[in-house]
């Protein structure tokens, strides 16, 4: 038997709470991985990470959700697949380690920690309305534009 | 849009190395679950992690490796998705709070490790040609049983 | 400016509850610790860890908490100092990469676990009415002795 | 007997390397928490690590390094008592866990990881020649007054 060809994993990252305006971006680059066939992997919860594993869904994705608690119901209902990491905090580090590139999409300081440990890492980052504190961190005007930049930055 | 219908996740822990008829169990207790419907989480690498993912892929099944290093090349050629944790041993709590009952294949002190924060969190444990230390550990005879007596343990 | 000679450090690993018998022979094996100048390193909760940290301070030792919460204030009241993982059951991976041996003292599934680790790890590992579940697991029958025998093994 | 009066736990974070000003900036900010009593944690590595617990030592303090591998001999020869994680990056989350507060002197991505948590937990976060990206940070325009204020925020 042969092995199988992995999908490619790419992240979403934001935080549990978000503007009507963030989580409509979150939905639609969730929407656009799916499109591309990518598998979508993220913190698992709710605001930004539910939005964009909603998105994933309605385009028959698959997603994936790290959650920093040890309890697999924690997760939201748009999770395919439960990481249930019991880590807290330390979770993002695993996100970060799983994935071939990420979207920032809005977030606080969760994201901040997780956009440290890509640029470390030197995975491609995309910010949309999300931090921008140096320039290895590539500025997306919008969701769509936001998936297209990383998916030719992960060079698929 | 609905949520979708999380599948049972189940764990297949044991080692690196195993005999041949370890292996060949391993692969049955892939096969079972997979058939089952239920998607197997283990720790990605070889041995007895790859001979029960290859036997999960061989039914069609989903399988899931959740890895010690930072590399997700590093997962066998059978697990579809790849959790890259970097955190060595301590990847062993994150498979088990991320199961709902585990099937121990062989295996050696790791797999040991992992039995001890299955039985601590209080989900089923399967011994098939592994440890036996407590009769709170379930043996089984063959593979087939070990995979029957999992789910009906976590009423499946 | 010399480097410091750095202190060996030593595990004492066991539940957050045990019977009298068991908790002062966790004192003793703190106390005796203490007494050879090492550094006893635990979970920092209560039971078994805290009766070994008090008896580490009765004769003013040093003790170091790598507790399972992300609250400091959670360890028991003779840690001198605190690491906070807020990684529930992973931190006892921590506490055996911490350590050059250990001694379990009574204990539960979370001790087998780490048991586990240790073998795997290949540091001496000394079981004081603990498991004894190998033969590479040291079977002390009083706290002095199991003391003495960690201190030949890690060759101090 | 008695519990003991846990000393304050602080934190200073920052690169494996730094230029010559940068380390000479660590150096007296560790001297500096040593001189006022608390337990300088830090990664334990080289660099601006290495250089503060050297400053720590010279005064007498004590130092804990958090390392990421699992080998305590990679700890910097300053540190007093190791904690070998072989968690790689996710060891910045239990940095800052088991601190009051943390200096960030220089540093590169990973640094702005650890700021991320600190910012997300809620410590006080002094900035000495590193990242400032938003006002939560405050801003030290010297070693000697970025452990001043730090010790301010936490109350001691």
């Amino acid at each position: 038997m042969q092995g199988i060809r992995k999908k490619v994993q790419v992240g979403v990252i934001g935080g549990n709470f978000g503007s009507e305006e963030v989580l409509k971006q979150a939905e639609i680059v969730g929407r656009e991985i799916a499109k591309r066939g990518a598998v979508l992997v993220c913190g698992g919860m709710g605001g930004v990470m539910k939005a964009a594993c909603r998105g994933a869904k309605s385009e028959g994705g698959i997603t994936i959700g790290i959650i920093p608690t040890g309890n697999k119901n924690d997760a939201n209902k748009y999770v395919d697949y439960v990481i249930a990491t019991d880590m807290g905090m330390a979770r993002n580090a695993i996100i970060i380690n799983s994935v071939s590139g990420v979207i920032a999409v809005g977030g606080e300081y969760g994201t901040l920690s997780e956009i440290g440990f890509a640029l470390q890492k030197r995975i491609p980052v995309v910010s949309l309305s999300s931090w921008t504190v140096t320039s290895d961190i590539i500025k997306a005007d919008n969701a769509d534009n936001a998936v297209s930049v990383l998916f030719v930055k992960i060079g698929e």
